[in-house]
Parts: C-alpha cells; structure tokens; sequence
C-alpha cells in the first residue's frame, strides 16, 4: 500500500521563499502613483507598509530568507500534508494520479496564515504596534488576527457588513485571537461615515473595507495596513506551498504535468505554481491551470490595465488584470474569489501564455466539492471547489491517460457549511456571465 | 530546534486495538437483560449490533486486530500528529513538558470517526444496508455519516431538536456525506410520536434520540443502530489515539506522568489513557486524570449503579457511574460532555482509584481555550477545552516540577465557534452544582 499522505519532517521545510520576479519572462510593469502615473516609490507606501515588505516587493533576488522566528510560527502547522487523492481517482475511474496540497491543516483553516504571519512580523519589527485591515469572506481576517496575535500586535479587522451580519463563526474565530472587528462601512473612519452617510443599510464591499482599513493605517500612530493577496510580496510567502510539494513530490518520485488552483487575487494559484515556474522555463511541459468564477472572471473576461485595487481609488495603480475597480462581482458563496483584480504576477504569466486561466460556475463547483469529500473525506472550502473541479475536469478529459495532477486545496469548509446547506436544499444557482456590467466598468481603461 | 510536531509514518501505525477487559483489576459486571436482569447475551442484542461487534464487547483477548479496509481509510486522516506544546508551556512559565494528540485532523474534526469507520464496517460486513445513530452535539453523527458514506451504507441521524435548529452547521456536514437527518423527537418513530403528542415543543434529549435510533433500528429490515461512545467496543477503538501516543512519545524519549482527557461518555478519556493501564498496573508511576463539567459530574457526585443508557429505559442496564437516566444536564457548551452515565470501563478505573475524576466550570474551560488557542493556534472543541483546563491546572500546581503531561485534544472548536462567541460576550455563566435534581434522579438506584 503505497502513503496516503506524504509528509516533509520539520527540518526539511523551506527555510527561502522562492520570488518569481526575476523570472517572468517580458518582466513585470511598475506600480504608479494615481496622481503623477509615475512610478510609486517606497517612500509614499512606507506611510503603510514596513520597508521589509517594500523591499520584497520589488527584490529582484531569486531566493528570500524566512526569518527564524516565521519559521519557528510556520511549525506549528507546516509542512502540510501532501496527499495522493486514491479515493477521489478510483471514483473518477481515472488514471491521472491527483495529488493535493491540503493547506487547511493552518490554525485557521487555509493558506492565509503563511503570508499574515510574516507580515505581521516585519510589521513588528519595524516598531508598528497594531494592524489595520479588511476581511470579505473572513479567512485573511481570521489568519491576520492570529497572526498579530502571535507577533503581540494589536488587529483590528475592517469586516464586509454582509459577511459580518452573516459568518458570526469567522467573527468569534477572529475575536479568539483577540483581533478587534468592525461591520464595514464603520462610523470608524472618514471613508466609512461617508458611506452610511449615502446609504445607511450598505452591504459593504471588499472595496470600501479596504479603503477603511488604509485610512485607519494612515490616521493611526504605529498602525500598518496589511493586505491578503495581489501583492507580490504576498506571492512570495505563499510559494512555501508549492516549494513543499515539490518536495513531497520528489519524494515518491513524481513530478507535476498540470498544477491547478483557483484564482481570487491570485496568491492561492501562485502558492502551488511559482515554484514550479524555473522548470516550465527551462523547458519542461508543464501547464498551469488557474480556475475562476465564471461570474467574476478576471483573466478569462477582463483586460490588463492599469487600475486601483480598491473602488475608492486609495491604493496605487496596479498592472493587473481587472474587471474595473467599479465592478461589484455576484454573490457566490466562494466569497474569497469575489475580486475585481487579479495579483500583477499572475496577470503577467497569462500575458505571456504560461497560465491557462478557465472559467467554471459555482454549481459544478459545489459538486465537485461534495464528491471530494466523500471521496477524501475532507469538505473543501468554496474557493478550493474550484481548484478540485478544475482538477477533476483534466482527470476525466481521457480517463486512461496516467498524467500527475497536483492541486492546491487551500482551506477547509468548516465554517463554510452554511453555503453547502443551501446548495443541498437547490437555493443556489449559476450567475451568468456579467458581460454588461464589467463592460461598464472596464470602458474608461485602457489596456496595456 | 526540537520537533514541534512528532509524526508516524503510516505504516507505523498500530495494526491493532488493545482491549482493557481483562486487564480491569477487579473485573466488570455483565450489562443486565432489565426485563429479567439476568446478564444479557449476544441474542438479544443482535437485533441491533452486528456479531463481530459484540464479540468485541465481550471479548478478553488482549490485542484485536484492526481490518485492512477499516486501516486503509483510517489513513485518510492518521496516524494523527502529537504536537508538543513548546507556547502554551512558556505561556505559562512551566518547566511541565505538554504534549497533545490532535484528533482535529479527521474528517469532521473530531476523534469519533475511530470508532466510526470500524462500526460501519463491521456492519457492512454482517450484510447490513442502513444505519440508525442519533447525535447531540453533532460529532458523532458527523463521524457515523463519513464512515457510512465511506462503506456505502445509508445513515439516518436523529438529531436532538434542539441542536437541530442550532446547529446549521453540523446538519450541512452530514448531509454532505449523504446523511439524512431528523429532528428527535420526530414523527419517525412510536416514541417519537408519544414523545411529541405530550409535548410538542419537546427541545429533545440525547435520551430521547438513542431511544428513536433504537426502535428505528428495530424495526427496519437490514439496518441496525451505532452508538458514539460508551460500550467497550467503542472505547476499544479509541484505543488507536494512545497507542499511536506512546510510540510518539516513545521517538522523544519521553513518557508521561499524568495523562488527562475529558469525560463525557468516556471513549475520549479511554481512548489516549487504556493503552498505558499496562503500565501503571505494571508499577510506572503514571496519574490518569478525567475532567468532567462540575453541571453534570457523573464521575465525582454519580452513584455506581445498574442504570439504563437512556431515558426510555430501553437499551441494558450497565454497570457505571451515573447521575441517573432521568438526569437532564444544564445546557452548558460542551454538548459531547451532558451525559448521565458513563462507560462501565472507565466507571471500573474510578472504583479501582486508577482514574481520579475531577470536575470544572464552564467559563474556566473557555479561559484555558482560548489562552490555548493563542498559543497554539489551535481552536479547540469546548470538550477538548476541559482536557486543556486539568491540564493547565497540573502544569501550574508547582510550575517547577519537570514532569510529562499528556492530553487528548479530542477534536477542533471551528464548528463551535457560536459558543466562543458568546462566552466573549458574557453571555455564558457557570451552573451550580445540581444536587437536588441529582438526588431525585439517582434515590431509586442502589448503589454496586
């Protein structure tokens, strides 16, 4: 009987994250200053961020130490487990071998924690004493409350209205780590009072959270702001995922034909694949399969551009692929894809055909999810339904081909349930494609 | 650095349970037929247990194999890691080595799938197509549904109502794994029906519940009922937790001086303590602490008596510690703990002055939870968070003392996080010791 679970011990986790920059080929656009379209320099984001972060954002070294005391926080639930999905190919009658990174094993139930914990280090290094930030679905809240918690900083998470009306678990899971929340829009900041002031029942918006959560850094003594994904620095710490499955793989002496993950901001699809990127440019056929909403589809539907990350236009102008920062995406229960941009990184790598980035709806996603779990057992998170759909859909494409299949399954769906609920009892459905609305949005933004 | 997590590899993962039957100093009382209270046989309860089950119960060989197909899905979730707790020690300043064993990696997120998965087995082997099992805090059901799913049983779950509506979460979980699940009482069953008829706001009971899975199970062709926890086989299942601890602690050179699990119906205790009963009888001085809710303190206020399982008066009467069939315990958090009774083995261990029960308050568990969860990561489940309690409260008595501490942390909190909720709001307070109502209940059992 061959291991079900391939494990790295301890001292065999990274102690370097791998920093794609230096290797996308046709090289990476610079952020601008909204106001100058210049190039933004550290000295303007320094107001947010420690310049340890600024500097991995823009470092063109290939390989980037993890300080002792990240990786002294990572052991206690990394390396994750890399597990052959027997179960799951015996179902699907398939000769693909599937394996799956399960980064649910974190503290809070997915991959955030690999970026909120050193982000909240630097941050505590730099002097800064609390954090600012935003939380739609809950998992970056969740992983940047216990991330501070960890480092001793303060957190205090700005929290979309609807999600925070509707996923009181996240909130209590955030309020555990001793993280402090507010329903976004707050009476707590300009911003926020602004918008109540238009409408008193707004849902919120990650947008508007966001543009709250930077306020609050820019109007604090010692507060940062910390973001969950998109930037590069967040990419960087999340390739720990990928270097480990790499690792587990050679393990077993296997090796990826396709790597799949789903696409929010990027930071979950660029975790297992970045890694992976040195081999498909020397030459190795491999393919990067990105799956995302079909009712927010940034890479399949959207265009390059240079826009906001917010919707109240704070942050810089990003190189990204976008559906406009006006664009307010359905509601599907994968709250964590629900984002109108798409991280620069990955933006590039589809500008230059080495991601293949599909569309899926969240029906299908849900019942590969169910399928997958009485399979292996585990309930995926919504956002990880995608990557196993994906996966799935290339397993079954010819049953009889024994090609190596490697997916990131980012969270557990624990405290997703309620929408796996609805979906048994037929209350959800299919959004279909917002062509007129990202059209609207898109309209006054140029490609680039 | 030293390991934070110690891991087997699978195939160190023990290849059979230990069963503590014949090694109870003193020996174990026969359940009682209660119509003739002559000790009941396999032919009576073989209308609702398959033979292999039963022969299990009564079995007095040391070791029982564990089946191939029960080890191969086992190893969808185990060996499960035994995580020293380098930051809850310094949090407290102990010099007291604290190691748990983190059953929170199964499927549902709780330790019940050990005994699940080898139930649904040997049922499906005996022929059977259905299982009847009834859930309070919804864990057992949870882990009943996978397990059914797992061997291509149907499952019918009877949910105490008022977990039922409380409870969305854990409902969803079962249904993902394809359970169907029932309000108790229902209009299912006979008593179900009577039940309702006098009250037809009746919020349920775990009582209840077994009595409907029960006559469920009686009269339906091919299905039979499970139970969670309790019955020697079940806490012979359990028996993988400290069998797989020992061999941890045995690859760190270490062994314990007290181990501490929390008691509700005894298979979590039972399940990290039996497989070191060997040695404390052999003369190790090792301590077994049991840590039950001072609202429903079976083991410290309980009589040892002849007393059914449930409240219906249906099932044997079984020699344990109990606060009486007709005891309904305060609604405190930790569901799984607000049992009457307790498993006769670990009833034996308390006679035997082997296991020294203690009893804590609810707010204090959600203290130590939650300062756990700091340190560790970890949510726990409110069961676990008892464990945690008796086990601060050992490493605190004398924070000098250099001894070994090992508890079962029996499942993760994720799916209970409504209860931490309240406990941050102040909305959840401590209950009195209830000794009239333990009285009334136990003045018609004599003691054994």
């Amino acid at each position: 009987m061959s291991e079900k679970k391939i494990l790295l011990r301890e001292d065999e986790m990274p102690k370097q994250w791998y920093n794609a920059l230096p290797d996308i080929p046709g090289g990476m656009k610079p952020p601008l200053d909204p106001a100058t379209k210049q190039p933004i320099g550290p000295d303007k984001l320094g107001a947010i961020f420690p310049m340890a972060l600024l500097e991995q954002e823009m470092s063109m070294a290939p390989w980037i130490d993890i300080p002792e005391p990240v990786l002294e926080i990572y052991r206690l639930w990394r390396p994750s487990p890399l597990i052959r999905a027997f179960e799951l190919e015996q179902a699907l009658g398939t000769k693909a071998r599937i394996y799956y990174k399960y980064e649910g094993v974190s503290p809070v139930g997915s991959h955030k924690t690999n970026t909120a914990v050193p982000q909240a280090y630097y941050n505590k290094q730099a002097g800064i004493k609390r954090i600012a930030t935003e939380t739609g679905a809950g998992q970056w809240g969740s992983a940047m409350a216990f991330a501070s918690s960890k480092m001793g900083l303060e957190c205090k998470v700005y929290m979309v209205r609807v999600s925070f009306d509707q996923k009181p678990y996240r909130k209590a899971m955030m309020h555990t780590y001793g993280a402090s929340i507010v329903a976004s829009p707050s009476q707590d900041t300009n911003y926020g009072r602004s918008v109540l002031a238009r409408d008193p029942d707004s849902p919120g918006s990650l947008g508007i959270a966001i543009s709250e959560a930077i306020e609050d850094a820019v109007t604090h003594d010692s507060t940062n702001y910390a973001l969950g994904s998109v930037l590069n620095h967040v990419l960087l710490h999340q390739t720990i995922i990928g270097l480990e499955a790499k690792k587990q793989l050679a393990k077993v002496g296997d090796f990826p034909d396709v790597i799949v993950g789903a696409c929010g901001g990027g930071s979950n699809f660029a975790g297992i694949a970045l890694p992976f990127l040195p081999d498909r440019l020397a030459g190795k056929n491999i393919r990067f399969l990105g799956v995302e909403p079909a009712s927010c589809p940034t890479l399949t539907k959207g265009k390059m551009a240079y826009d906001f990350g917010d919707t109240a236009q704070m942050t810089p102008l990003l190189p990204m692929h976008t559906l406009g920062h006006d664009f307010i995406p359905p509601g599907i229960h994968a709250g964590g894809l629900r984002y109108h941009g798409m991280a620069p990184i990955v933006s590039a790598l589809v500008r230059e055909k080495i991601l293949e980035p599909i569309a899926v709806h969240q029906l299908e996603c849900f019942e590969a999810g169910v399928l997958f779990a009485k399979a292996e057992g585990i309930i995926p998170a919504p956002e990880s339904c995608h990557a196993i759909r994906g996966a799935i859909m290339e397993a079954t494409k010819d049953l009889n081909e024994p090609k190596t299949i490697l997916l990131n399954l980012s969270g557990h769906g624990h405290l997703d349930l309620a929408s796996f609920e609805q979906y048994f009892a037929g209350e959800l459905h299919n959004y279909a494609y917002p062509a007129e609305a990202i059209a609207e949005s898109l309209k006054h933004l140029p490609e680039i």
